[in-house]
């Protein structure tokens, strides 16, 4: 019988909460406190503009930061990360549901939570079934490449808001085109405002840090103020606006009317048309949602040698979302830039998750008025500044200079993330990269090997002078044989053979042959038939331990017209000894088998 | 300047006419047109059988037979191979087809001859880029299962025809289905007709050939006597029929009117609706199509030691279907059963070929009025015979003792392919085999490896006795580094090195390594300097040439904590002797970098 604390260990592995919770002490509520305090204030502006880049009420972004976060706190295994909108999942979903309804329709509403809640139970079932793995068919220079195309397209999105110009697209074209009829229509007030939110946000990143040291400021007091700069942003142009009653007067969109009170319950749709439009896109939004914070979680944990748990961490981001679908929300994920914040405030729990939820509730119930002069050039600003630094176009040169197939998928995956939008993108981003590893395991580097004169040692003839015999030729395969190669072995092994005439004797020295399937077997007895009937015997050497152990099932082995040796060395040695027995007493080496 | 012998040899790698043409002799002629002969006999009823299934006019299946025949013949490599409707691509057709409009109308023969020309295109493309391997990517145990589950279907779907129903399905449960609603509508003199015509072929293709040698008959005309049982049963059913007149007195469903004269000039619909509607399907009939066919060409080019080039078959057999195309036909490919009986019957050149579609154009200009009392169920009857051949189950034995992953290939794609349909099952059986290999390659095998006493050889700690160093871990993984590993690789190895309290250097030992993509290397990278920050050197040993070449060309090995050493043996010997160097002279061997 399992005592209580057995129990609860065993829960603690996939309820997180249950484990960091029995240790939580007044020391970690402290810091976990003022983590909590900073990244609020941080989140308010981040997530209505999130919100309005998905097309979706402003206070949605708010509604997504609330549940999700409870929920990831509870079952999730990061001690550092946050979740809630982040800006590719955000694009993301504008992509998935932008065509379904019209702009602020209840439709959309329903499609947006209906799209978390597909993606949340996707992520649950990936993390039951402990499929995490499959995460990983996203190469990182794919992932570099989407994340920089993506952010290209962000930052092209939001232009319209900074022009004051109705302009929109899937894709680059689209947006340019866009932008290109709509620019005679520009509001002067409205770029006015964007241009210098945005030149007030870069010198934010870059200028005030230094400025505030340099005041002989606490270091930590002023990398939290340099991080409030977006808020002091959102404060002082919601004021001039205000103010002056710009978007009266002067046409500047503003935030608006923004509902006050705590997130609505809502359920998704269970109509199993819009689940059949909707789960391809919540299959990219959850994997790529994943990959990002996967990364986010690994490379904070890994500063203070803590662990995660990829298939937890699916079910943490799964049950999030989930949240995210019951609470008026859309899709959610680990940000960068909120997680690194959290970390760098100090947050030792996920508990510091748990007390920004509470100071969102508390914005949503008491904040909302004070944002309805809020003008959204701003909140494209905070966008628009936030993602060009995801745009890093080194990838394109470390993997130019490092391997071209790498390059390929990176640049397919740019141009066609820019030139057909975030969903072909990343799709093709994979699918090439899985291609590009098929095709170049499907040509395998092959070596015909010959003994380096005075050692055992074999070596590719084209590369090193070595000793080798005219009836006998040992090819090295440098991969292991599977379907996609079987075909390519056995042609270019004809091709060798009929370039030959005195061949006796084939070894297929097999040192990285890792694995030999089915098709691949097939392929071998192909060979070995076809050899014997040309009189040459097919014999195989350093065959590894688990795949001799497969062929020993078979009754491949039994028709070997050869042998299979151990080593490379003692193959040539059997083989040379033979062959001068026969050349004494055998006129028909062709007829002549060995078990 | 080339002189016109060396531009006629160019050519001739794409026109391989020129090549067999130039040598033509009257034996050759001789040869050829006897096989023709036979070869046109037994076309006529599996040509109308076929379009019957394909559900299509039965002068479909004749008209499919001429033109495509004599472009293979002039593109295609092989000697022996009889292009035409064959089973499995009629199917095909029939389910990419059937539902886009009505039996018999006008908008279903362009449908027909339009999957038929996008097939050729398609296949003429993969042709000119060289894109062949892409079928290698169909495993053979997947082809298996595929072609055993279509057989099925094929069977299934034809005994309507022999029961004189109304029936129909795309897959298993919906033929089923709708034999068990529509069985009281038995048409008994239908059956009577069918089960006697099966009877009979089941007894031609085994009892027929014993009892014409037992008569002392030439071997080889007893050979072509017996493949001919097909069209004793057309003909003695067609003259029963009519002569009692079956199709009116007793509601014998017969082929009925076909129209006479020689294949109409068509074109395919250039709507792009249609296009986009077909391109699936016709991607899945050319790869199925061409796999088939290759596999057949190649098993009898080889018992000739002649030579098939993939890449230039594509353009043979797209060149038959954009033929198929332009003259009221459907997608065609190489047939086994009809290129089997060509071989056998002496075919020395792909001339035969153009004979057999001379016969065949006499056929449909004089001999259709013949075949209006013809019953469909004796056609029905050829079908189920022939496609019986095809069931082969022994492929899940031999799987599930080779390898489970092979076996769960086959599984589903039989299970798909019978539960879903053809398109369903060949896809899942593509995707299903690609995934199994990434899954493992994604999980490769790892070995801690030791020195085995008094030797310089390395081997797993679990399988054999050997001597460890505890502050050295060495690791052999058995798989290229890439995408898909890279991350397994890193957490392995952390979750060892946390295990492992006195370790001081790591050792990866790559002779099985034969590519590190870019992601693995970021991981490699990773793993550098997570183990430097714990005082730890990172090591490679036996690493390729090839691997070491593009390792050059980053900053990885400027980096490295450790060394890359040629052998495993001298990076024991280099780390212990450092080793014993440290202890003496350096207390913090964790400071410590070799460049």
């Amino acid at each position: 019988m399992l005592d209580k604390s057995a129990i609860v260990d065993r829960l603690a592995r996939y309820v997180p909460v249950l484990d960091w919770g029995r240790r939580y002490d007044r020391d970690a509520l402290g810091n976990d406190l003022v983590a909590a305090v900073i990244v609020t204030i941080m989140l308010i502006p981040q997530s209505l503009a999130y919100a309005l880049l998905a097309g979706l009420p402003a206070e949605t972004g708010i509604y997504a930061s609330i549940a999700p976060i409870i929920l990831y706190a509870i079952f999730g295994t990061s001690r550092a990360l946050a979740v809630g909108p982040v800006a590719v999942v955000s694009l993301m979903t504008a992509a998935a549901i932008g065509k379904l309804a019209e702009p602020g329709s209840p439709e959309l509403l329903v499609a947006a939570v209906t799209l978390a809640f597909l993606s949340g139970v996707f992520l649950i079932l990936l993390g039951v079934f402990r499929l995490g793995f499959l995460a990983n068919f996203l190469s990182h220079p794919v992932i570099a490449g989407f994340i920089t195309a993506t952010g290209i397209l962000i930052a092209m999105s939001q232009l319209r808001h900074l022009l004051g110009i109705s302009a929109g697209g899937a894709n680059l074209p689209e947006l340019l085109m866009s932008l290109f009829e709509h620019i005679g229509e520009v509001n002067w007030t409205t770029l006015g405002i964007g241009a210098i939110a945005t030149a007030f946000l870069f010198w934010v990143r870059k200028g005030l840090l230094p400025l505030l040291l340099a005041t002989g400021m606490n270091p930590k007091l002023a990398g939290v103020l340099a991080k409030a700069g977006p808020v002091a942003a959102v404060v002082l142009t919601t004021l001039v606006t205000w103010a002056f009653d710009l978007s009266e007067t002067a046409g500047v969109r503003v935030v608006g009317d923004v509902p006050q009170g705590l997130p609505p319950l809502t359920l998704p749709s269970f109509s199993l048309d819009l689940w059949a439009t909707l789960a391809g896109s919540a299959v990219l939004i959850s994997i790529i949602g994943f990959v990002e914070s996967v990364s986010v979680a690994q490379t904070l944990a890994a500063r203070k040698r803590q662990r995660i748990v990829p298939d937890q961490e699916l079910i943490g981001l799964g049950a999030a979302n989930v949240g995210a679908a019951l609470t008026g929300g859309y899709p959610v994920t680990g940000g960068f830039a909120r997680s690194v914040v959290n970390f760098d405030a100090g947050a030792q729990t996920p508990a510091a998750g748990a007390y920004t939820a509470v100071g969102l509730m508390v914005a949503a119930l008491l904040l909302t008025p004070l944002i309805y002069h809020l003008p959204q050039a701003t909140l494209a600003a905070t966008i628009i500044v936030a993602v060009l630094s995801l745009v890093d176009f080194s990838i394109l040169k470390k993997t130019w200079l490092y391997s071209r197939a790498d390059f390929t998928a990176v640049s397919v995956t740019i141009l066609l993330t820019l030139g057909f939008g975030v969903e072909i993108g990343v799709t093709a981003g994979v699918l090439i990269s899985i291609l590009i590893h098929l095709y170049k395991s499907s040509r395998p580097h092959m070596a015909v090997v010959g003994r380096v004169p005075g050692t055992e040692h074999f070596r590719n003839i084209n590369r090193h002078k070595v000793e080798i015999d005219d009836t006998i030729l040992t090819l090295r395969v440098d991969e292991s044989l599977y379907f996609a190669n079987a075909r390519y072995l056995e042609d270019s092994l004809y091709d060798m053979v009929a370039a030959r005439p005195h061949l006796r004797h084939v070894v297929l020295m097999c040192p990285a042959v890792n694995e030999i399937d089915m098709s691949a077997l097939e392929s071998l007895e192909a060979i070995n038939a076809r050899l014997r009937a040309l009189g040459v015997s097919f014999n195989l050497s350093e065959v590894k331990g688990p795949v001799m152990d497969r062929l020993r099932r078979g009754d491949f082995l039994d028709h070997l017209s050869g042998k299979v040796f151990l080593s490379q060395h003692q193959a040539i040695i059997e083989i040379t000894a033979e062959n001068a027995h026969i050349t004494e007493t055998d006129p028909h080496p062709q007829e002549r088998t060995s078990p």
